[in-house]
């Protein structure tokens, strides 16, 4: 099931997506009210108190930076106004020469978790899935060595106009093209850290809050985004994230 | 002007500190209403969408952790859950061996800004000022590298619980006790990036939002917590924020 939030006549709504149909919900209940997506407005599906990435998850990806893998999750932070949605423009800011996609699944959290034991289910505190691309200036990442002003920039996590409640994120396809080339390609069962882990360790370090996002790493293959550029994230099970890239002259 | 939040009867209210007592607020003016501090429970006086914190801005502090002086300010993120009020606990995580205290100057965004110029005046966003303390776990940080993790425990963002609405921020002294002895002793001259060019600089890389909160970086002398320890950031002009240090058996 596909939830999202969105503006008709001036209201803030829930609804579930349907193919080209929104059908309204009250108290997660669906109504009788249907929309066409063409429509309405989206709205982000969730205010997250914080984005918490995962960084190096996938072998391939940690090798092409020149890194080695960790040794245990690499944890860093994006800004939250660093969101936008489906859609909506990458904008390539003037302070770096060389901004990359690093297209991820991301997991939003649904209840407040902290120090989740062995025996629990992690997936009991998810609230569903994103397509989520990280998106990197390489360029301030190496210089700053922290990565926080290189990954928060404004524009810089484009996400999914919706949360798809099923899937099974230990063993999907991840894959971002460019221009309809594919950059990348991975499947989820290739984490080093694999969801469970990452939820179960993130809430030892840390509470999580319902809307929180989890980005769980990108597979290898990352490149260089250009004005005018299409890039798209697609996720198996999940759906498409598309987002035109823009450099203000 | 120092303004607050507390729950009294069940209700969140907004108020005016002078001295032991609290004038309720309502749309900002002062009611009849008034209450001994004694008698509410302090709220945290902001919800910040992120708290951005600023590295390496005093020099000897830059030194007596073996680091240059950054040529443009260092910006990492503390994850929001982190925060706890004057008076709360806290708590070292079993993680770490060595979890120090770095007291701050914090600023509180009042106004949305992106991009602020050099000819606005920075203060016109800004709400006011507490005390922070940026605890810190000093083995995670070296081996994590980046420093979310080590930043981002729960806890590890002690705060005023008011924002002190009047105040010169270039030219305080922040003071830092552990136990009643004096570790850090700084002014807010000696930054190596004034706060004015902070918060012009960090508007340029992201939105800033009304709440989110800006740590300006600590002075030399940070130094290890223990259990029982009492830690108190005082700022002259703002005030004393004071919390007891807690290891869990």
């Amino acid at each position: 099931m596909k939830i999202c939030k969105f503006i008709i006549n001036d209201l803030v709504r829930n609804g579930i997506i349907e193919d080209d149909l929104i059908y309204c919900t009250d108290q997660n209940l669906r109504t009788e009210e249907v929309y066409q997506i063409s429509d309405v407005k989206f709205i982000l599906p969730v205010t997250p108190s914080k984005i918490v990435c995962v960084g190096r998850n996938y072998a391939e990806h940690a090798a092409e930076l020149g890194n080695d893998i960790p040794s245990e999750p690499l944890l860093f932070l994006k800004a939250p106004s660093s969101l936008i949605l489906n859609n909506e423009e990458i904008i390539i800011p003037e302070q770096s020469e060389k901004v990359e996609h690093e297209g991820e699944l991301g997991i939003i959290i649904g209840k407040i978790c902290k120090d989740i034991s062995a025996n629990e289910n992690v997936f009991d505190y998810v609230k569903g899935y994103i397509c989520l691309n990280d998106i990197t200036a390489r360029d301030l990442q190496r210089k700053d060595v922290q990565f926080t002003r290189a990954k928060s920039f404004d524009t810089f996590c484009p996400i999914s106009h919706f949360i798809e409640t099923e899937l099974d994120p230990r063993n999907t396809t991840v894959t971002t093209k460019v221009n309809g080339i594919i950059r990348q390609s991975g499947n989820t069962s290739q984490m080093v850290f694999p969801v469970d882990y990452l939820l179960r360790y993130i809430s030892q370090q840390m509470t999580l809050l319902p809307g929180d996002i989890i980005a769980t790493g990108t597979p290898s293959g990352v490149s260089k985004l250009e004005h005018n550029d299409i890039c798209e994230v697609e996720i198996e099970g999940v759906g498409k994230l598309i987002n035109r890239v823009v450099k203000k002259a």
